[in-house]
């Protein structure tokens, strides 16, 4: 059997053509479908969502800035985990947004999903789903799957939204779904770097990253240019109780609204959290700032802020705040992005390096993820 | 100074707007274009071509298939060298295909372009151009660099054509092309992995991060599911005189074929070239062969033929014959590839880990790219 060259199908057919599966067995098997209900995705905060599949409830809509609210309905972070026998999963999902791609983000991360497996405690990579019209989609994630009970997760889409998800096996196949966990999650907030600009698909996010490496629910808060560090998104992070907050949102704030905007949002979750850990991240040292001296002023300005709006926390008594310098985040060859400030998966995977070893040790020792 | 978020700014304007490059400085700036020609293109194999930018000469086009012919028209692998002192870096390029984007690779790896900068001998990124449109896009690719002369290196789409390209500076800056490198390349023949599927921009395929680790010229002669070791492409891969040759085209081969092809293609390039370092690239281990049983035999089977012509011509007194096992060269975790077969930038990354060590080893002692 060869291995079927994608890429090339798709220089020489139609689009909706070119971009059928790569399904090694194309006899016709009756599928069962199962939808994917609220109950158990993985990654939300909350249950009383507009949405089946939105990151914040349905009555922080009016508080929130639209650019904010809009974001949160894609569903950057969100899973859902089953347990089936199938030799075949296919999914049909719908989304909200016709934009299935960005110009440096593939269509695969923007609104596609992708599938991990769980062998001996450790999740492997399967198959992904790739759209190629909007809003519904109906494709193979993999075939040929050797006929075990495995737990799998699906991830969701990181810049699109949502509205109605089924997985589909053979008739005969069992499928169980997972209840979501109920572990205290780690719950990351910031930019598009947080959301997952650009992985090449969802499972390849940093909170994704995270969430498998350290076996932990991960809430994704990641809203693309607009990690603004507001008042109002503090008090819907306060209202959390999870083992972690990280606060990754530099990128999205000048150094003026760091200093103006981060203590009093550090100071929200604390008043509700007091002795929840809370972890600073500093702000990327993008590849290019070598050769732009301005721009890196500003970066350094603003790590400089962050630096000691901690030292001024942990000064006042607050042990439960960490700061993470960003010097390795990144790498040093520059090779780590896309675009000098989006990461690759090369990129991601040094910043999950870099940001596992803080979590790790912050985590409750108990901890376990179901 | 803030970062611009480009990735919110696609969510909220029009494609044509939200498109527009990440300008710091949008001040009207009076440009001099200079046109690329093909003296000082990098990469290419043969200097008698129908475009400049092509990857096999003319007169081969009645030979080969025609999804080789087209595919040598991608302008894989190519780069051009230029030294400015320009503060900004504009570029103008035309490509020959509408299809701008791959469901799994973005605009910006298929069709864009993305430029390093030399700092003390090593190359750093510095800024990439998105296409937006088809045929012809003018983008910047860096605004407020530090006014010092530098050697700059533009990577070529990899998965689109070019027939034109110019490098625009502001009118008072300097910029003169370097003459492509005279020294010995290494030439890469294979798939779409070697084509560059699936780098989110040109300076990320494997043999462009090769080329910039070992300092060499590389030579890109991957073709979309059509490394399929015919006997024409080796008869034009023996008209060269490189340092090195590398053959990675299993996935492209079922296992029949690669004992069928593989001996006779090296034999045709060895008759040619009797003491040139030869390296044959054993077939990715795709990272759910774990959970696909048959398609890990045939995986395996395409390995040990691949591994006993390489020992044939070893007990036939070949010295110069390599075989590098693909055991590493994805990693273990599953994470390497968006799809199972295209590495991301990780995998890429992964990849010239593996290879470079015995690249370095094959180089001669006293390469020098220029």
């Amino acid at each position: 059997m060869i291995l079927v060259p994608l890429c090339v199908l798709l220089l020489a057919v139609a689009p909706a053509v070119a971009a059928a599966q790569p399904t090694a067995d194309e006899s016709p098997v009756t599928l069962r479908w199962h939808r994917v209900t609220p109950a158990v995705v993985e990654g939300k905060g909350w249950t009383d969502t507009e949405g089946d599949f939105d990151r914040f409830p349905a009555r922080a809509k009016d508080d929130l800035r639209k650019p904010v609210w809009d974001l949160s309905q894609h569903s950057a972070g969100l899973s859902v985990q089953f347990v089936s026998d199938a030799t075949r999963i296919r999914v049909r999902w719908t989304v909200t947004q016709d934009r299935l791609a960005l110009p440096h983000m593939p269509t695969t991360g923007v609104s596609g999903l992708d599938l991990y497996a769980n062998e001996r405690g450790a999740w492997y990579f399967v198959g992904g789903a790739r759209p190629t019209e909007s809003p519904t989609n109906d494709a193979d994630v993999i075939v040929g799957l050797s006929p075990t009970p495995r737990e799998f997760r699906l991830y969701l889409p990181l810049y699109n939204g949502v509205s109605r998800l089924e997985v589909g096996v053979p008739e005969e196949a069992t499928l169980r779904f997972v209840p979501s966990s109920k572990a205290r999650p780690v719950v990351v907030y910031g930019t598009s770097i947080t959301q997952g600009c650009c992985a090449s698909r969802p499972g390849m996010s940093y909170t994704a990253m995270l969430g498998r490496r350290l076996d932990v629910p991960v809430i994704n808060l990641g809203f693309s240019g607009n990690g603004k560090a507001e008042p109002e998104v503090a008090r819907l992070l306060a209202e959390l109780d999870p083992a972690i907050y990280v606060l990754d949102a530099l990128p999205n704030l000048t150094p003026q609204q760091v200093d103006e905007r981060m203590p009093a949002f550090i100071a929200t979750i604390r008043a509700a959290r007091p002795r929840t850990p809370i972890v600073l991240v500093e702000h990327l040292l993008y590849p290019n700032l070598r050769f732009r001296k301005e721009k890196a002023a500003d970066v350094a300005t603003a790590n400089a802020s962050l630096r000691r709006i901690y030292e001024t926390r942990r000064q006042a008594g607050d042990r439960h705040i960490t700061l993470v310098p960003s010097a390795t985040l990144l790498g040093t060859d520059g090779d780590g992005t896309v675009d000098d400030s989006h990461p690759t998966e090369l990129g991601f995977a040094r910043m999950v390096d870099g940001l596992e070893p803080h979590l790790r040790r912050l985590l409750p020792k108990t901890q376990t993820s179901r």
